[in-house]
């Protein structure tokens, strides 16, 4: 190839200013240019894309990978419009998984540590002693143990938390009790007190959470959901929220998002929301992995990574 | 010693249901008894105390060691009816050192996750995103490198958090940028972003957080305080507080406790309470330490972790 290895960054959500300096540490020689100003098509050998404009990648004729600017490729997946035949990856960033850690231990550790009740204790100018408890009382159970579960689980342990996880297909990790499929999901959600969902979005996981996994929890459970909010069945969620069997919630996806203003949720004070920015994949580590793709794709060699549309990860 | 070795647990705080149970796991033939039950006073061979009543203690004359429940002597050292020539250890337990590291992790993540402006947003039912940032872009200063102070330290570099430290006397910590001493302070406090205090109380630290160290910190700091309420001056705090130049503070101490119903935090918005509690010592993991030393104590060695009643820790 004569012309330099081009790649075409399009995402509304991440910022060029950061990523286009970082690829270009990684690579020198790589030309980054940023959606909508492409350049020739015919240049662009890879594409760095976050929910790209549905057909815009179908004029690029000499693509040779994309890579899905994030963990989850439900996006992606859904887009009838991608050109075929070509590989598509995905992210499995160290920055990512450490932001995804950190959101789930602050939103374990507030409700380990009951911070609500000294919030509402302050409002009365009251001084409420309530003697804590070790972290290894409390029991956290991670619901999906991909990349990113895996990571936030091993996170909580580290801290000394009881942590369980429960997959589609048997894992290990050391440290977490493990269980695996639709026969050991009560056996799992029984014995957790915290709940954290880091699922995909998948067929096989679309409203996985229902009502009867809310209630197979112990009454008065937490729930964390920082994979997709397709994977809980939402009404079944408001319903065990009013009734107390969940006592608290923080979402950070929804079935819908933006989250429609005159959605329950927002008034109720037991739920804690974020618009869906648990994590997501940070310049200085990710623009390594993606430069190694990008060269592996150039010399033929099978990417890391790829994702298989169908199966939805 | 013909008679069983003999404990006496002294606490308001803490529940001997824990704790005797778990001394005795850790030294089946210890008798325990819990003040006021104490029995026969020359049975009594060691204190296990948190904040004795004035003179309680004189009236064990075969007193061997005096134990604080806890890593702050502060309480004990300004008791002046404390039996003299008995050694005084602290505990220096793993799982309060967990907890700590837990409350400061807790305390730093909604900082850097910016947990107070969603919730602002929801109260208008707004979805508010705001690009979430690296850890290795907060930087986290401790004050204080002592037991709990370097074990926080470091769970916080485990996340990936930029952070250094400051002590009275040079230390050194792997990952951690250390600062020591009166001409390092300005140095240090310059480069943090959230300041975190885990300074014991002692004379040469009453007031050492004053109007001068909190305007060497970057306008709109954050500070965690889970130290000592004297270590800080107060009106300094609030009047940066009010200033901007601190933009939010989590007091877990204060100069007086309980905080008085009328003092001004109460009624700050950027400013969370809680009723000292960050840490406490944990029944399994210090039991062992205790009757490790008192053990020691039995056999005339030297016990592990003694005080210093005048230099205060």
């Amino acid at each position: 190839m004569s012309r330099a290895p081009t790649l075409l960054f399009m995402s509304a959500l991440d910022d060029p200013a950061e990523w286009v300096p970082a690829l270009q540490r990684a690579w020198p020689e790589l030309k980054v240019r940023v959606w909508p100003d492409a350049g020739h098509p015919d240049d662009v050998d890879f594409a760095l894309v976050w929910k790209p404009e549905p057909g815009a990648l179908r004029t690029f004729r000499n693509l040779r990978l994309i890579i899905n600017l994030g963990a989850g490729i439900d996006a992606i997946a859904a887009d009838e419009t991608l050109p075929e035949g070509i590989p598509i990856v995905r992210l499995a960033d160290e920055g990512q998984a450490e932001m995804m850690s950190g959101y789930v231990l602050l939103a374990v550790l507030r409700y380990h540590r009951n911070l609500h009740r000294f919030e509402e204790a302050k409002r009365a100018h009251r001084w409420t002693y309530i003697h804590p408890k070790p972290h290894a009382h409390t029991r956290v159970g991670l619901m999906g143990l991909g990349y990113l579960g895996a990571h936030a689980a091993q996170s909580l342990a580290a801290q000394g938390f009881r942590v369980s996880g429960w997959s589609r297909n048997p894992k290990t990790l050391p440290g977490i009790e493990t269980f695996a499929g639709p026969d050991q999901r009560q056996a799992f959600l029984a014995q957790t007190d915290i709940l954290v969902a880091l699922l995909p979005a998948t067929p096989d996981t679309h409203r996985l959470i229902d009502r009867e996994a809310l209630y197979a929890l112990p009454r008065g459970a937490s729930f964390v959901n920082v994979g997709r909010g397709s994977t809980v069945d939402e009404p079944a969620l408001l319903a065990a929220l009013r009734d107390g069997q969940i006592a608290e919630a923080t979402l950070d996806v929804f079935e819908r998002e933006p989250l429609p203003p005159e959605h329950p949720f927002w008034d109720m004070p037991q739920v804690t929301i974020t618009p869906h920015l648990a994590s997501v994949a940070v310049p200085e580590t990710a623009a390594r992995q993606i430069v190694a793709n990008c060269r592996r794709a150039l010399s033929g060699e099978a990417p890391d990574y790829a994702v298989d549309r169908r199966r939805g990860y």
